[in-house]
């Protein structure tokens, strides 16, 4: 019995050994991917993107190796003489390999296939403007995505398998019942806002210098407690955060000098993200343990540091004065309450990235509903230009006047990336329910962040998010967190709350 | 017949496939190793090392695969139906797949740790500054280095092998030759400079601010027909070209506002080998005829640049107008006579890369008669410091300080890498018999130089170097290029001319 558990153990290093091996290769693209973002040289492209495709092969083919598959059912096997975490990171691990083994090497050509020729009639519909580019390309992806549930099988709708593999346990029950919330509940308060006098953001607008901004954001990330020593912030077109190792994450902002907010809240939100990856345990580095819970999960983590730290009027009693500091000409005679009132605008609109955080989910529920319904069948590509534009009339009342800032707007489908929406939408409900968390639970939070100190949340955060990886599902972590399951009525508190102080309603 | 041609074909293409797939990892690394010196976080050394080994090791296993070794073994036999390059690409690449299957595992392993451990008692050495620290490490290393050219085998002296590893063809009867030509014609050259009044260079270490430094660098890159679209500099500790493809190929620099010279010659440098680089055949991504010849015509690219055409009268007379403008702080007084003085100063001195360009191949003389003899047994481990400092007493009238500045200078060693040190004078005299080569066959070429006008120069280059990549050896190249094999010759005449002038000899 000794003996089996030695061998258990020594068989546990060789799976760990081959998983750090092929976190290795993932870490080497991001590293390659951060590079064609930020500095790659025009002419560069072409050889990067074959380098990108060698390594993700040899890390697919390490991955799927039959070696790897019988040493994870043998540990399986042996499951009872591992401790905890090792035996989550066996089935964890297992379960991954047993669905990337379900895909016929055909599906998976054909997938990257379509997926190439998808986002170029993607990037040519947009050219002309005309959703009619994309279609019939939209709808092999969409047959591909419906053979792919089929694939992997699935309990109750296709979409649940597609959901899945961003946010383990999301389903449309539990999606169908967040968004009738969102329309049910939140369409009141915005219909109410509408009536109400709009507030002036005209001086967010005004210039705002490219290195005083900068410097700007370098303080805020630092403040939060992201560790430069851990990471760098570097310029790219799109923001976003990339991690090679708990040691090394990095997050990218764009600067607009004539919208203060843009750069701002890019370095708030990837900020939260980076918090996120350098708090993942650097022991369990290549394991599942060493990897973030789900989308929604890391998505809580951007939001809750860009809206309910970053948009709080808390956060700017203390920032606001360092940032009339910097920019007097615009912001000297502007009061700390005007100043919060125009960050929080609420205005319905056309782009999805655009959006405030109380219509932004209005934009996530139209396509997941779409989503849906591609799926299932209950919608087909051929009418996506008038389902969208229908209900971006209905629940925003905006008309859209063009394909491009309508149905092209994202990039999502054009790479495949059916179910990746509705994780936006629970990272921000997640978020609220686990501030109201972190607010019950740590006795003076409110006056720490009036007074720039993020000590206790960021410790809080560690401890209760970061540290877990995906020992547990988002589902798991927030029952362990806040004693419930995802329950929508935390946001809107939140909302009604702040929105009904703005707008006096 | 023709089947068995079609059939080569097809195993030629498998062949081009494997190792572009082998290039592919391998820019990776060197993707990975650019960010290190130049952007990663302090933090994220560790992983990234990680990151580098696995990637390595990949790469090693491609290229010593069984399969890999009957492709080329087939290709061989049927190399009849291949064009001339083709096949010279198989006779080349199975050349290297025997070398590197000649090597024991065990060696490997004990090459890989003693190289570790030599490289931590450098530096442990160098704090201390004492040579005795590292001496019993680098003895091991010499060991394993006779080990080495035992396995790999050699015709006459054993260093040959070793000095293969980065100029093929070069041997001990060669160098000897080139290095005896060193010391019986430089020394009656320096010894009567060392008679004449020193030139005043003071005015190159007044403060030289950093932005305009670097502006000038690019500025000079861009002139030199460094191709910034597929390219670009960063700042590094020590400065680096680097490439990814011919399509992406980097250069670092750095700067020192009190040393003006350091950025401007690192700049021309690293952009001669930028240039060899950038004009390598990226249909031949690779395979041996997309990469460099040998250390010693890279070497020559670089140097041909910085020393023929960037250290010359005439290249100054159009950029030196440009620089006073910049600097007319420091300059506008200074004649560009005074100026070319200047920056061709001959002193003897301790470090090797401060050296200039006479003064520069006793240096590295110096550091093959110690190589060679450590190989032979003419010299031990044990006695290097005293054979250093006699060395430098005899040929460079300097007495060493202290080890750090003396036989602990350079990071060679401690990487195992003997039969380097060679290559850098080599480049100096290919560069020489090159240039004399470009003058005859290009009319008019000192003119477009005067005009600041290298199109026809880089051309020429193009043509007659960075074309032909391994498909020549460098002696090859050098009868192709020049009619005649390396002669010391030109190097001579030019240093004779050039040095003659500046001091009035």
């Amino acid at each position: 019995m000794a003996q089996t558990t030695s061998s258990t153990a020594k068989r546990y290093e060789t799976y760990k050994g081959k998983m750090q091996q092929i976190a290795d290769i993932r870490n080497a693209i991001a590293v390659l991917s951060w590079d064609q973002e930020t500095y790659l040289p025009e002419k560069g492209a072409a050889f990067r993107g074959q380098q990108i495709t060698s390594l993700s092969t040899i890390a697919h083919e390490l991955f799927t190796s039959a070696e790897l598959g019988t040493l994870l059912e043998s540990l399986d096997n042996d499951r009872q003489t591992l401790d905890t975490v090792a035996a989550k990171n066996i089935t964890l691990s297992l379960e991954d390999y047993r669905k990337n083994a379900k895909y016929p090497a055909s599906f998976v050509a054909e997938l990257s296939k379509t997926t190439n020729e998808c986002y170029h009639a993607w990037i040519n519909a947009r050219k002309e403007g005309n959703y009619s580019v994309f279609e019939p390309v939209l709808a092999k992806m969409v047959a591909l995505k419906k053979q792919e549930a089929d694939i992997l099988g699935y309990e109750g709708h296709p979409y649940n398998t597609l959901l899945n593999e961003y946010e383990k346990g999301a389903n449309t029950a539990m999606l169908d019942t967040v968004f009738n919330d969102v329309k049910t509940a939140l369409t009141p308060l915005l219909r109410s806002i509408e009536q109400k006098p709009q507030v002036n953001k005209a001086f967010l607008h005004l210039r705002y210098e490219r290195d005083r901004q900068w410097n700007f954001g370098i303080q805020l990330l630092k403040a939060m407690g992201y560790d430069m020593a851990a990471g760098r912030q570097d310029i790219s077109e799109h923001p976003f955060t990339t991690s090679f190792s708990p040691q090394d994450v990095r997050v990218t902002t764009r600067i607009d000098e004539n919208d203060f907010g843009n750069m701002t809240w890019s370095c708030i939100h990837e900020g939260g993200h980076a918090l996120y990856e350098q708090g993942l345990d650097p022991e369990s580095y290549g394991l599942p343990s060493g990897e973030a819970t789900s989308l929604g999960i890391h998505e809580s983590q951007s939001r809750l540091w860009e809206n309910n730290v970053g948009r709080s009027l808390t956060f700017w009693e203390y920032h606001y004065p360092q940032l009339q500091q910097l920019f007097p000409e615009n912001l000297g005679n502007v009061q700390l309450r005007d100043f919060y009132k125009a960050i929080n605008l609420v205005q319905p609109s056309l782009i999805r990235t655009e959006a405030d955080e109380l219509t932004y989910h209005f934009h996530v529920m139209v396509r997941y509903e779409i989503e849906k319904g591609l799926l299932d069948g209950t919608y087909h590509t051929k009418d996506l230009r008038e389902v969208w534009n229908n209900y971006y009339k209905e629940f925003l009342h905006v008309t859209v006047p063009s394909d491009t800032q309508g149905v092209l707007q994202d990039i999502h489908w054009s790479h495949g990336s059916f179910g990746y929406f509705p994780t936006y939408s629970l990272g921000s409900f997640y978020a609220a329910q686990f501030f109201t968390a972190a607010q019950q639970q740590l006795p003076g939070l409110d006056a720490q962040i009036t007074s720039g100190d993020y000590t206790a949340l960021l410790g809080w955060l560690r401890q209760q998010v970061h540290r877990h990886g995906r020992s547990f599902t988002s589902n798991e972590l927030c029952e362990k967190i806040t004693g419930e399951p995802l329950n929508f009525k935390y946001f809107l508190h939140y909302a009604t709350q702040k929105f009904g102080d703005i707008y006096g309603l």
